[in-house]
């Protein structure tokens, strides 16, 4: 039987390797493509991966080891020499990844790497990449691509591209600069095919490119990209030099990895964690939250506590503390979602005082209805119509208090330069599990008291 | 002063628009890109936008259109018949997108679209493209690219792009066929610019191709060309003939789209919402949620009205309500949102039974550090120690609950065909919510009754 999904060709792999099997390791991996084998190796142990990278030729096992998460890259990057990285590493990979490679090694082995790398050019360049801010344009770029000057013919430039596609494993633009690098624009590959070969590139190109600054935060530059739907987008210093260029594929990472952590603060759960992580990593990503909602726990308690004796009197206050504190929460997350999601797509339209008020008539309208059915189900079993009163109202306010308050304190945390999402997880509902058995304990005590 | 804002835009377009200054309004539309205007244009009424489109060149304004939402284009599109559809709007747009526009229209109107394009075989390939169901592999492509016979020299090839680029926008990949349209491979534009003349392009294209079927789900798609780093993925049918390629622009609207609802469920929210969204449609995505929280709400009261008994006896029962049902729900949510994770990136190793076990695991963990808290707490407060191992055991045995309740439901969802991201809103926090009392109750009558 072949071997055919991932967890069976893993365990084949690992027999293969802990028997010596090297020719039949070869063959197995021969014919897949190197982000399947990094998904294979993914699980195994360190020697294991070591081992199996060992018998393949360097341009294979660094295409693989380019698809690890850092901390296997990091973890298997260790094993290597300064110069081994330099010689063998960094020959076979773009310079984004190389940058990203490099990223996580110790500064003294970053020297080391730099210092070994043959062609000072590149060196240079790779150093550029290291001081960028993790989380910016310019640490996001890659410096392979192919520019021309306005001053060139058409066949000159084909030419040019054609010395430099050697280097450039695939052209997806070509930029046009003058004499002092600055970004002038782009030229299509539709245009430099369908043109004489003596036009100067003057006439020819496209005077309206939109590039972004190394400075650029990488959220922003996902949503220029986006907006304007770029497959590449030039990247450029305050001069307007052209520096580099980001591709879509990094930012399809960069949407997701945005997408996953707005998910993540959502659902109370810390730090990346994947359904493949151990225990202790598991609960060392779902405590924190769970901490947060054990002291908001302790503290309604002591609410509870304070109106001991009103629940004393009567005990039906206590059948709808779930439901108050429930529906605090579920409308507070709508609410603070709805936020969330307008920031990140820069679509928030109007000032928080616009969104408060629509925020107030939304309250309004969902807590009436909500109101006016609760009221009638706790009339109808026999609660007593001041009683039923006393419940719909608490509702009705609890819903208005939460929207205005789901809806501010994203705004507010925003505002401070702080992740909004931060207050749809277990912040807000807590928040709203205190605030609102509060105002209902409040609401029943001037009514019923 | 220069308008720049969006908000300041649209007020300065809609002034010259009631006033008739036309040629401002053309002005004003000069330098701004076409996403930039389909932004302004988005919250203005549609005469407004029909009066603006008015002002400018077919090819500008078609440009605008691809960029509005599915229902503003629907809108304007109303206003047109289908000849002037056919002849002014698809003559200026991608297939891919032409497809979009039409797929809302009635389907008089877009019998009229097909009928009104004078050629032939672009309309044969568009009611093709229209007989793709939504959301596959099929739906999302275009059929512009370049294509080229295994048989050609790299100079016949070259010639063939020239001609073939008139009507290609951006020339992205180069497919290699065969004489019957069987997709072989695909030839790189590096290759093709540092090959000679004379060499046949069977000895030189890349055989090593990765493909979609037209039926492949648009996650799928997607996932397949986030993990090899694709910009571009051809589309081939059941026989393997190329019908059309899938750019990664597209893809990136998948994975936004697949995050946003993601995130909506779990927010519990229905629909597509936005920030900028009226009061009804505000009210309309929110209220069904609410309603089921509500009907949890109740379910809850009745669970609490059934043990009324034994709150009269033990008041301090009632000060831990919230905290039972608040730790259930985010632990329900954080091993949901797990799950729905996993899944969602194809991330998911083990089995059920394994994931479960795991689970169990962290339940466990979790629930005996938060239990031993809340038991030193509550004796601390003076409840005496037997109340508080009540309280201590009764949360352990909710959060070990609610981790195996919330991981096997999404799982089951999902077997089932179901978006396992239903699990993770309201429904998993109310389930938890009643079943988490139950127990707590249960356990109380157990130690203390």
């Amino acid at each position: 039987m072949t071997p055919t999904t991932t967890h069976e060709l893993r365990a084949e792999l690992r027999r293969l390797l802990s028997e010596g099997q090297d020719s039949a390791v070869v063959d197995l991996l021969e014919g897949l493509h190197s982000a399947d084998v990094a998904e294979i190796a993914q699980e195994l142990e360190i020697p294991e991966v070591l081992a199996m990278l060992q018998l393949l030729p360097a341009e294979r096992w660094t295409d693989i080891l380019v698809y690890f998460d850092d901390e296997l890259q990091s973890e298997i990057l260790e094993n290597f020499t300064g110069k081994e990285i330099a010689e063998v590493v960094l020959e076979n990979i773009d310079s984004d990844d190389a940058a990203d490679l490099m990223a996580d090694l110790s500064e003294e082995k970053k020297r080391e790497v730099l210092q070994n790398i043959e062609d000072v050019e590149y060196a240079k360049d790779l150093a550029d990449l290291l001081t960028h801010a993790e989380g910016t344009a310019g640490a996001l770029m890659a410096t392979e691509m192919v520019q021309v000057n306005e001053n060139w013919t058409v066949s000159r430039c084909v030419r040019e591209m054609r010395r430099q596609a050697e280097e450039v494993e695939v052209v997806h633009a070509v930029y046009v600069v003058d004499d002092h690098d600055i970004l002038l624009g782009s030229l299509s590959l539709k245009k430099l095919l369908t043109t004489g070969a003596r036009t100067p590139i003057a006439d020819v190109y496209d005077r309206s490119v939109r590039s972004v600054t190394s400075t650029t935060d990488e959220v922003e530059v996902a949503r220029i990209m986006k907006k304007y739907d770029l497959f590449v987008v030039p990247v450029v210093d305050d001069m307007g030099r052209l520096l580099g260029r980001i591709t879509i594929d990094d930012i399809v990472d960069v949407i997701q990895d945005e997408a996953d952590s707005n998910y993540q603060l959502m659902s109370g759960l810390s730090d990346e964690v994947e359904a493949g992580d151990g225990l202790f990593e598991m609960t060392r990503a779902r405590l924190p939250w769970l901490m947060v909602g054990l002291v908001g726990g302790i503290l309604t308690s002591t609410v509870v506590g304070r109106n001991e004796g009103e629940l004393a009197l009567l005990p039906q206050l206590a059948f709808f503390m779930p439901l108050i504190g429930a529906m605090g929460g579920n409308v507070g997350v709508q609410s603070s979602a709805i936020v969330v999601q307008g920031l990140a797509n820069s679509n928030m339209p109007g000032t928080l005082w616009s969104r408060l008020s629509r925020e107030l008539g939304v309250g309004l309208l969902n807590g009436l209805l909500c109101a006016l059915a609760i009221l009638a189900y706790s009339w109808a079993v026999g609660h007593g119509l001041l009683f039923a009163v006393a419940v719909g109202v608490s509702l009705l306010s609890v819903i208005i208090f939460a929207s205005l308050f789901g809806t501010a304190v994203p705004w507010a945390l925003n505002h401070y330069g702080i992740d909004p999402a931060l207050a749809t997880g277990p912040f807000i509902t807590t928040t709203n599990d205190i605030l609102g058995l509060s105002i209902y304990f409040a609401i029943a005590n001037a009514l019923l008291g």
